[in-house]
């Protein structure tokens, strides 16, 4: 008889799994390895939640809007669309492995930048299908000709970029949008933080998906809850590979309390936005390189003491900083990156201690 | 430029998505169309929901545990297996996906029974593979030599069936285990209702899957909650096709709380199994032939006032209740289902308003 790594398809064994970042147990951890929010999510969501729930959970009881109706209008109201044109998924990264799924496939290409959303990659793969990377220069100039160029079916573009942070222009996304044939992936997890998205150009590409996420800005990221938008063609294709309860009762309502509290968001994401302004001005005073950020976090190139760069010294500030209790997060596996720690924009305080235990790497011990 | 219809893969654009059960909005429907707990779940969830929910919702902040640890670690101690043979999904489709990514392909043949859960031939088909159906006699015996002689790479094996509730021996899914040389997924949905189940053959049979939920006899429907039990190997390449935060934080939490809860849920079971075996008894004598259901609906093919049954007197009556807010399913589709409907078992007071409404129908009209 054969094993079960026998018996699953050939490509499968050898997959290697996302790596998601560090989550601590245990207190004491101040976590900037994942962009999470600081702030807690509006306060109308824990009411709603605890609402729904019932006498004795018996609000769980039924199986829950399998089209999440309520939760997609109140998408649809937001951001000025029709219902058919949304689809929510459990987390973003549900509606990511869905469009693989419709789009990837064995030995179909499928495109995103290096670096970006590490999670792509691990996507294609599962299909069997072939990744093709595009490598950014060092100054993360979007590189809209080779995108035109490429031979991929679909193409990941995380604007904002992760982990640089660097944002792009509505204009050049719609100069991809042109001139590239296939299906163009726009992945806003960030986008509440950035001047400017792609939801504009929905009305007039049909190849155009813009996925959201609810676990950034919206502090959510332990409920799972992202969404895309797209063509209603294109939504339909996403709903025949969908899982039929893909979101579960307690999510779509909180997704509802959330997305109708615009003011309390907003005053969030302005606090967010004013303290990584701060930081970026201070450590780049301090010589450090930082690429300007459109996100909740800084991609920021230490320094040390005698004024090197590099990635054994990234290494050596991370570590620096964990034995502290401190989370950033490393990306030691490509050149561009690995010079680099990127750091969640964090609450005044925590950014106040990430700051101390800078200065205490950087001070000659005894 | 191609439309996304174009550049999706051939197969997506022809797939026909499941068809969950109708849930209605709006209050006063008797609902025992889609098997749901007509009690709720344990009083201990709520509170572990609402303690982790936290001030402010503070504590969705956070991404939850990628490997649901804690609520792995609880099931592993239920069922007395290590926590390296369990993975849990957002509900037990999920799971049921992740078996089919791994084990089902393009071309490659997977096998199930009809009638049994519809959703197997959706997820077969979105992975472009090939269904392999062995029609069931009348008498829902279990059909082992043909499952060992099928060229299906994996067998869903719904025990107890559903929509009949027929319960199977684990001496009948060993012979299965001994002579069919694919994987062999026992999806248990309803073991809870039965006698019987296939977990202590895991320790023999590593290309076993059990597949269990907390939908059902958890009355976790609205959470999205399920697990399977298998061996390391096994588990490990279902890992790899998992989405990294594949289940949130809150329903891990009441995962837990509910599973460590058992003496509450025996009490439910029994007076779900006491109520099915009334009225199973019940309606017998009214000279309907109801299968034995070891699980919390029973299967029935309605005669009426003159004695005759049949797909359009199963329809009759399933419009009959509907019209009264009485909901209940019926499986057209196919010679075998199609003269009966499924009735899940609800609480004594809706078991009892079905039977009035039965009566009413039996009973000529003025």
């Amino acid at each position: 008889m054969k094993s079960p790594s026998q018996l699953a398809r050939p490509h499968v064994p050898s997959l290697h799994a996302y790596a998601p970042g560090f989550q601590p147990t245990g207190g004491g951890w101040i976590k900037l390895n994942t962009n999470e929010s600081p702030y807690p999510s509006s306060p109308k969501v824990a009411p709603a939640i605890i609402a729904a729930l019932g006498t004795d959970a018996s609000g769980l009881r039924l199986y829950p809007s399998p089209t999440s109706a309520a939760l997609r209008q109140q998408i649809a109201i937001r951001h000025g669309l029709a219902a058919d044109q949304i689809i929510v998924g459990n987390g973003s990264d549900d509606i990511l492995n869905l469009l693989m799924r419709v789009f990837g496939g064995a030995s179909v290409a499928t495109g995103f930048t290096l670096p970006s959303y590490s999670l792509y990659p691990v996507l294609v793969a599962i299909q069997d299908g072939r990744s093709e990377l595009l490598e950014f220069e060092r100054e993360m100039k979007l590189p809209i000709s080779r995108i035109a160029d490429s031979s991929a079916s679909a193409f990941f573009l995380t604007s904002p970029n992760a982990p640089t942070g660097v944002g792009f222009r509505t204009s050049e996304i719609e100069e991809i949008l042109k001139s590239f044939a296939g299906m163009l992936i726009v992945d806003e997890a960030y986008a509440p933080f950035a001047e400017e998205n792609a939801i504009e150009l929905l009305a007039r590409y049909p190849r155009l998906v813009v996925v959201r996420t609810l676990s950034k800005a919206h502090a959510l990221a332990g409920l799972r809850l992202g969404y895309a938008l797209a063509s209603a063609e294109t939504i339909g294709l996403l709903d025949r590979v969908r899982d039929s309860y893909n979101v579960n009762h307690l999510s779509q309502v909180a997704g509802v309390a959330a997305l109708a509290d615009d003011s309390y968001y907003d005053e969030v994401i302005r606090r967010i936005k004013t303290t990584r302004d701060h930081w970026l001005k201070k450590w780049r005073k301090r010589g450090w390189f930082i690429y300007d950020s459109s996100a909740n976090f800084l991609f920021v190139e230490p320094r040390n003491a005698v004024g090197a760069a590099g990635p054994a010294i990234a290494v050596e500030l991370f570590e620096f900083l964990k034995a502290r209790q401190i989370l950033v997060r490393a990306f030691p596996s490509h050149a561009l990156t690995a010079p680099f720690l990127r750091i969640s924009v964090g609450s005044d305080g925590e950014m106040l201690a990430v700051d101390e235990a800078i200065q205490a790497w950087l001070t000659p011990g005894p």
